[in-house]
């Protein structure tokens, strides 16, 4: 960042456009891909979990693998998981190799839950998400999102975030 | 929606990549911009209050006109306005014109907050997303997101969810 600079660079006419017009476009998304899992009762960051458990050939990941690949905090994920837990379509278990890590496993009513809400989910993608773009527009888009996501990770701000939340776990233990 | 053929319409190699890229590009952002803003204690959703409030003329806005801009739902709003509220950053006034009506007011604190805050904020957005993009890249970027807007907002979704949030208010209620 910039930090040593006394004047900001201020966004001109389209970085402003574009930028406002990313924050409404990936709010006015969620909104419609949650509503649309509404009548599962999930949400879709509880949707993703779900999904990378399911793609696993044991179905079974750390939660730590889960939190880096789905991008929430810990305290979040393990809130989520405690939900999809009382409806049993996860459990918890020790680490086989590690006692100290734990294990998030979709039981076979969870993947019996997700198999029955994919083809509504993917077709609430195609609707709020992939018909608004041609195939070429798609694939600028699609280039663009690796491109930040890509940039993103290289400044290592995921190690922050991870070492804010242990300082901030740590300070609420005390 | 395709609701009535029995075949879900899969994602392709492509479609499915760009899916999964934007996921992943937009909870990276979302955090690297909330702890960029963590250093003044807020959110990226309490910022974009904040910002929308200082940019009217008379920085008030009512209620439902702030949810949807920052597309929130009202329950969500109402917590967050609360927080800010706490600060002293903004103030729940009746409105003039119509008194069952709610308006936000940025208070002279909250706008030296975010004219504070600004400067980083927008060095923030430029680290994590614009400097990841060609000039080219951002265009295309730009209209894929304005044409996914313009998409979800034309199917009326804005309307379900509130629809939804009222019925879910008049349960809770009950």
């Amino acid at each position: 960042m910039n930090t040593y600079t006394s004047q900001p660079r201020w966004l001109d006419e389209h970085e402003q456009m574009v930028w406002r017009e990313y924050l409404r476009a990936s709010r006015l998304l969620e909104a419609a891909l949650d509503r649309d899992l509404q009548a599962h009762g999930l949400q879709l960051s509880e949707y993703e979990i779900l999904s990378v458990l399911s793609e696993q050939p044991d179905r079974r990941l750390r939660m730590s693998v889960i939190a880096d690949l789905v991008v929430q905090s810990r305290s979040r994920l393990t809130h989520t998981a405690g939900r999809l837990e009382n409806r049993g379509w996860v459990r918890r278990e020790a680490c086989a190799m590690d006692k100290r890590g734990v294990e998030l496993v979709l039981t076979d009513t969870g993947f019996a839950e997700i198999t029955r809400m994919a083809p509504a989910h993917v077709e609430s993608v195609r609707a709020n998400l992939l018909d608004h773009l041609s195939r070429e527009d798609l694939l600028a888009f699609g280039r663009a999102v690796a491109a930040v996501s890509q940039g993103i990770l290289s400044t290592g701000v995921c190690d922050e975030v991870r070492a804010a939340e242990q300082l901030h776990a740590a300070g609420t233990a005390r």
